[in-house]
């Protein structure tokens, strides 16, 4: 059970009540069809609750809780082209689908109207606050890419460059949408400081269960290939840790496993192996434990009513489970 | 010479002194090697000129010029992956100089400054309807971008389509450049009305003159191929007049070349012919005339003072005459 359920719903509502654009078709078309894969809506959902939390109306931050999910699209679809991926949600990604250039295109534009839903946001201190923080995080959203990018022709990723990209790529979108719904709804900066610090420790620990789970999980759960990370000779956490716990015989193994264009599913399942023989997978669990404990600290710390704290304690467990 | 010569100057002297982020230096590098490349910064310095217009100084529009500049060099990043353009302005593009993954990526990062670059433009009031202005103008720019790409694979392409595919590609963000400028220097709603109006002519007179340019024009004066037009099946004006007026054999004839994935160099020169054959450069510059009389009536109408009307006469002057 998604303990954001109510709030996917009104997102979900406000989505399908939403009139786009029509013309020229090509330009809006891929960007109704990404929008309608339903994704768990988890940014969206947390704008809602946060605006609910200190308002009592989750209903003003609506628009925003849109540009929150327009951006992420938006960058989804074009870090889908850059990474040539094929899929995404278990649906065929924008590229594939119509075409790299329509998705470009089609990304630019929602980006863009992710900038339009803010345009009415009240009062005015709150609006320009809200545009900076989004201007802000959209910038880091891109860095965090970069660094992704980065690492694929590296093999020295250090522990602290990896937790800053994910910090970059995932935590601060989620810590900006539990900041702006607040905003609208009126909390103080002292609330918001605690809830940017448990955005990003949700975002942190959300992270780390997606690598793990590529590794160790189902596919059936996440909708992807399992194990991808190793065959595309991803620098995740697990990668990292291995690497720096490992005699240097292994060392040597895994650095030549990732220096291969592809690997085998032989290989694939030896580098899983290694990693599990070096416990990078417990340690891994024990950040994620050490994220989710300070997420925890920071809704202890807000000032709500109670049950709109058990909703983020339970949003928080769900997260770091996986279990939407 | 230049007649918006000082508020060029003023504008680069800015972006010398602007401190760009540096990493990760993948992101920020293409942007700054694609800002370096100069420009004849027209649309910044429309911004600069307007706001001096109205307040008698340009310095509180030298973010806001940024913004402009940085949104358009953003979509010619884009649009050059899309074209699949080698160079721009003589230089490399960033696609091919870095790769269509970083031109994808930096040129979100450029479209995300820009709007940094609004986020402490006073008063309030200016601010919001600054930033709805800058959403309507950038969504109505990807909408000329997905156009002119679709008129690619139609031979069809009506007159007045070609019109609202300019006018939002190219003419649009001159007059948002002029607006934003002037709002900033407190101009009122009337005269806002007029520049606007200001901009939309001159940009539409300034495509036709491309397109003229391209065909009949010196490559040293626009450095790129000429009639690359015709041999990429653009559908200008040109193309659009030539087909409406020829006899049915040379529509026949006209449209065979145009369906042709590439053409000869005599094929080249014989569309060229016919465009000449059919008077349709008269009547390019015949409409690029009435732009310009509509852009100079829109000066007349305007409350400045006689030295900045001298000044955008002369602009208009210079852009319909491309004489930068």
């Amino acid at each position: 059970m998604n303990p954001l359920e109510p709030y996917r719903r009104a997102f979900e509502e406000y989505l399908k009540g939403y009139e786009w654009m029509q013309h020229p078709t090509r330009l809006y078309e891929p960007l109704q069809y990404f929008m309608s894969i339903r994704g768990k809506r988890i940014r969206p959902s947390l704008t809602l609750l946060a605006c609910e939390m200190y308002s009592g109306d989750y209903s003003p931050a609506l628009p925003a809780s849109m540009s929150v999910e327009l951006f992420h699209n938006f960058s989804l679809i074009h870090d889908d082209i850059m990474d040539e991926a094929q899929l995404r949600r278990g649906y065929t990604t924008v590229h594939v689908k119509y075409s790299p250039n329509q998705a470009i295109l089609s990304g630019d534009v929602m980006l863009i109207l992710a900038y339009q839903h803010l345009e009415h946001i009240q009062p005015a201190t709150i609006f320009r606050k809200i545009l900076q923080i989004f201007n802000e995080t959209a910038r880091q959203v891109c860095e965090g890419q970069q660094m992704d990018i980065d690492f694929e022709d590296r093999l020295d990723v250090q522990r602290d460059e990896y937790l800053l990209m994910i910090k970059n790529k995932t935590a601060v979108l989620l810590g900006a949408a539990l900041v702006i719904g607040a905003l609208i709804g009126g909390a103080d900066q002292r609330e918001i400081q605690h809830l940017y610090e448990l955005g990003i420790a949700l975002g942190m620990a959300f992270q780390i269960r997606d690598d793990l789970l590529d590794v160790f999980g189902q596919s059936q759960r996440t909708g992807k290939v399992t194990a991808g990370d190793i065959a595309q000779n991803k620098k995740t956490l697990l990668y990292i840790l291995a690497r720096d716990h490992a005699s240097p015989q292994d060392k040597k193994q895994l650095l030549h496993w990732y220096s291969l264009p592809s690997k085998t599913p032989d290989q694939i399942e030896a580098v899983r192996q290694l990693f599990h023989q070096y416990h990078v997978d417990s340690l891994c669990e024990s950040l994620l434990l050490d994220y989710y404990h300070r997420a925890r600290a920071a809704i202890d710390k807000l000032d709500i009513p109670a049950p709109h704290k058990a909703v983020l304690h339970n949003t928080a467990k769900a997260l770091i489970n996986r279990d939407f």
